[in-house]
């Protein structure tokens, strides 16, 4: 667990390609699925701003996160934002904190 | 599922308070663990800015989520948050959009 990484991302649709960027991130947290070191990659949307993305990574090590970022659906991926996202991406590389009950206190 | 709710919280310390931040979000997540409807109350550090704190939460439903801000530990927080908490909190209440292998995309 100590060499795990969460991370977190928060990304806004272009207006009218909402629906476009939440098949592009399915098509990628499947394609991500298949990579070594992946624990999770969970895509969400936001239920009071629809045009929001959530996602919840969880990687065996950061150098599993690093060839994530080198791997072709990525390419992929970062081209289609160009075209779907609209303003910054949020994304914050963390470590857990586990607190209180185990099964509750950390993904 | 369907009613399931996740958020995503993400809030900086103040200079220098990092490490009680750290501590008051622990005891948030123990006496959060304890409410009905809790699935994940999961505290997370930034490992590149440490006075960056990440909370990933998971409700059975919005109702439970509701119900949790109006708990005495939540109140406690708050109060803690005002000493504590540098800027703007960002807070994104979300459903999950289930893609590729269901092990690992979802909570």
């Amino acid at each position: 667990m100590a060499d795990e990484v969460v991370v977190v991302a928060v990304l806004s649709a272009r207006l009218g390609r909402e629906d476009e960027l939440a098949d592009s991130l399915a098509e990628l947290a499947a394609a991500t699925h298949q990579e070594p070191g992946c624990r999770r990659y969970a895509v969400h949307r936001d239920v009071d701003d629809p045009k929001r993305f959530v996602l919840i990574e969880q990687w065996e090590t950061r150098a599993a996160l690093d060839e994530h970022f080198t791997q072709p659906h990525m390419a992929v991926a970062a081209e289609r934002a160009g075209e779907l996202v609209d303003g910054p991406l949020l994304s914050v590389f963390c470590s857990s904190l586990p607190a209180g009950d185990p099964s509750k206190g950390a993904l």
